[in-house]
C-alpha cells in the first residue's frame, strides 16, 4: 500500500512530499496509521548527510505515535485500534548476547534502525515516519498510554528513552542529586524524568533565559555554566550529571561536580574528543558513561512510568510544509523543546 | 621514639638516613616494626616533587608491612605479635559521608595520607614506612595473614588495594574477559588477582617480552598494542578493561574493546588529557572509570582473599642503601615488579 511521505530524494535536497510503497503486514506485523511523529536532531543530521551514512530517498522520523488499523494474524500484543509507538529500531537479530538481555540497539548483527538503514534482510530500505503509515513487527511496536497527549508522546520514542535509560541505569531514587547539563529537546525530558523520580534536579544551562523554563519542568536549582564559580559552587554536589549537549565543552569541569562514584552519563554527541585527565575520574572513583536509547523492554517500562506520571514533552505541533523550515530553527536552538509533525498533513 | 628511616630531607635531594620521632602510642594507637615497604612509583614522583604537592623532610613508603610492638590501653582490634599492614592512609574524620561508607580516601575533610601529608590535627606531619617502625591508630591498621610471605605482601597495600577494588567494584566474576593494559606494578596485580576471581585474562602491553611473564602470572592471553590488528581482533571483547599505563594512550582505541555495557577502570594517570569521543561511550553504553586505592574494610577485604589465594605481589627485595638506585631502575621499568625495602637494612 502507498504512504504519503516526506523525503530528501537525493543529497543536498530539501524535504519534500515523496510517496512509498509499505507491505502488506506479514503474520506479525502491526500496521499503523501515524498521527504524529517528532523531529529529532538526528533526522536534521542524516538528512543531511553529515554523518557520512545516509542513503537515499530518506523519509525520516523515529518518534513515531500512531494508531493500529491491521494486524497480521499471528500478532498477540497488539489490536486494532490501540494507541502505539515505534522508536529508534524496527527489527533485530532477537539471537545474540545483547538482544537476549534486551538492549537490541546493540544487537551483535546490528539492528534495523527505522529509517537510513535496511531491514535484516540487509537489502529493503527502511523509511521512517514522516509519513501516513507504518508497518513494523510487533516486537517493536510500543503501547502508549492512552492518558497521554498523543502529539507531545511522540518524543518520547527518542527524547524519552534517551534520558530515561541513564536515569534508570543508575538508580536514580528519591532524594538523589541530579544535574541535567543543557536544556533543549534531550534536557527538557531529563528534568522532567528525574524530577518525576524523586530526585532534586539542578539544570546547568549556558543561557539565563532558560531558568524559569527550568523550574517549570521540575529543576529545583538553575546555574549558568558560563560562569566559573558555579564550578567551585557546585564542587562533588551530584550523584548524577545527565549531560545532553552536542556542543564541544569541558568534561573535566562537570566531573569535579560529581560527589564520590558520582557518573556524568553523555547523551549529547559533541563534534570532537573531549579531553578527559585521569585524575579527574580516579578523585573519586567518577564515571563518564555513555547511553544509547535503551532497548525495546525499557522504552515500554519509560511510556509506561510516563502514563502514570503525566509525563509528555513540550512541543509545537507543525505541518509537514514546514518540516525544513523547523530544521533551520532547530539549528538555531528556536523551539521549546521538540518539533512533532502532525501527520494529517503529509497528504496534503 | 627515635625511628632510623631514609629521607628526602629537602627538595632535590637523594634519599639518605635520617632520624625521626613517632610518638608513644595513644590509647588507640598500635605501634609497628616495620618489616617490609613497597616502594610505589607514587613515591618517586612526591620525592621528586613532581607532583607540586611535596613537604620535607619527606619519609615515603604507604605499603608498610611489619609487627605489632605495642599497643594502646584502648585497643581491641590488633595484639603485640600481630602481623599487619598500613596503606596509604592512617586517618580520616570518621564522620562524613564517604567515612561512613567505608570510602576513607574520598573523607571530606581529607584523609591523613601515610607520608607527605599531616594528621588530622592539620599541623603534624606524617611520616611514611621508609622508616624501622610507624605508630598508627588501629582503625587504619590492617591484618596481614600469616601465610603470605611478608615482603610479597608489603605491595597489596597499594598496589593490591588499587587493582582488587576496580575488580569488585565492577563485579568481576568466573568467566568475565578481563583486560589488563601494561605489566607493572599494578599490572602485575591485576592480572593475579582476575585471574583468582575466576576471570580470563588477557594481557595487553606493548612488550612482547612480557608475554610470558603475563601467563605465568595468570593471563590466558596476551596482544601487543602497538598492533592495531589487535584493535579490530579483539573489538566488542572485554567484560572490563583494568588500565594501568601512566604513558599518553587512545583510551577511545580501548573503549571499542569493551563489550556492550562494559568498563574501562583508570588507575594509572597519564601526564596529560586524553582525547575521549562521546560516541565511544555511547555506542555500547560503555563506561569510563576512575578508582582511588580503596577503603580501609575494601583493603582488608583484599587482603583476607589474596590469603586465602596465596597471592602476594612478585617483588625484589633490597637493601636501603639501594632506594635511589630503585628509583632509577623503576624509571626504566627495570623491576619485576616491586622493590620492598627490607626494614632491617634502616639501621645502618
Amino acid at each position: 500500500m502507498k504512504a504519503h511521505a516526506y523525503a530528501v530524494v537525493s543529497e543536498g535536497r530539501p524535504l519534500e512530499p515523496y510517496v512509498i510503497e509499505r507491505r502488506d503486514p506479514r503474520p506479525f506485523d502491526v500496521a499503523i496509521d501515524v498521527l504524529y511523529c517528532g523531529i529529532c536532531h538526528s533526522d536534521v543530521h542524516q538528512a543531511r548527510g553529515e554523518w557520512n551514512n545516509s542513503t537515499y530517498p530518506m523519509v525520516p522520523g523515529h518518534e513515531i505515535l500512531g494508531r493500529v488499523t491491521r494486524v497480521g494474524e499471528r500478532v498477540t500484543r497488539h489490536r486494532v485500534g490501540d494507541l502505539v509507538g515505534v522508536g529508534c529500531m524496527v527489527d533485530s537479530c532477537r539471537e545474540c548476547s545483547p538482544c537476549r538481555d534486551h538492549h537490541e540497539q546493540f544487537c551483535e548483527k546490528d539492528c534495523a534502525w527505522t529509517y537510513n538503514g535496511t531491514e535484516m534482510d540487509r537489502t529493503t530500505p527502511t523509511y521512517g515516519g514522516y509519513s501516513t503509515h507504518v508497518v513494523v513487527n510487533e516486537a517493536f511496536v510500543l503501547r502508549v498510554p492512552e492518558s497521554l497527549d498523543p502529539a507531545g508522546a511522540a518524543p518520547l520514542l527518542c527524547a524519552g528513552i534517551t534520558t530515561f535509560s541513564p536515569l534508570r541505569q543508575w538508580g536514580c531514587k528519591p532524594g538523589d542529586r541530579v544535574a541535567v547539563v543543557g536544556l533543549g529537546g534531550l534536557g527538557h525530558m531529563a528534568v522532567k524524568l528525574a524530577a518525576a523520580m524523586g530526585a532534586e534536579v539542578t539544570m546547568l544551562s549556558t543561557s539565563e533565559s532558560k531558568a524559569k523554563d527550568a523550574a517549570r519542568l521540575g529543576a529545583k536549582a538553575f546555574a549558568l555554566t558560563r560562569d566559573e564559580a558555579t564550578f567551585t559552587k557546585l564542587a562533588k554536589s551530584f550523584d548524577l550529571i545527565v549531560d545532553t549537549v552536542s556542543a564541544p565543552h569541558a568534561y573535566d569541569d562537570y566531573l569535579r561536580l560529581l560527589r564520590p562514584y558520582g557518573v556524568m552519563a553523555i547523551v549529547g554527541v559533541p563534534p570532537t574528543a573531549t579531553p578527559v585527565s585521569a585524575g579527574s575520574l580516579i578523585m573519586g572513583n567518577r564515571r563518564l558513561v555513555g547511553s544509547l536509547i535503551g532497548g525495546v523492554a525499557e522504552t515500554q517500562e519509560m511510556l509506561d512510568f510516563c502514563g502514570e506520571k503525566g509525563i509528555v514533552a513540550d512541543v509545537e505541533v507543525i505541518a509537514a510544509s514546514k518540516i525544513n523550515e523547523a530544521y533551520e530553527r532547530m539549528g538555531r536552538s528556536d523551539v521549546r523543546y521538540r518539533f512533532v509533525i502532525d501527520a494529517s498533513t503529509l497528504r496534503s
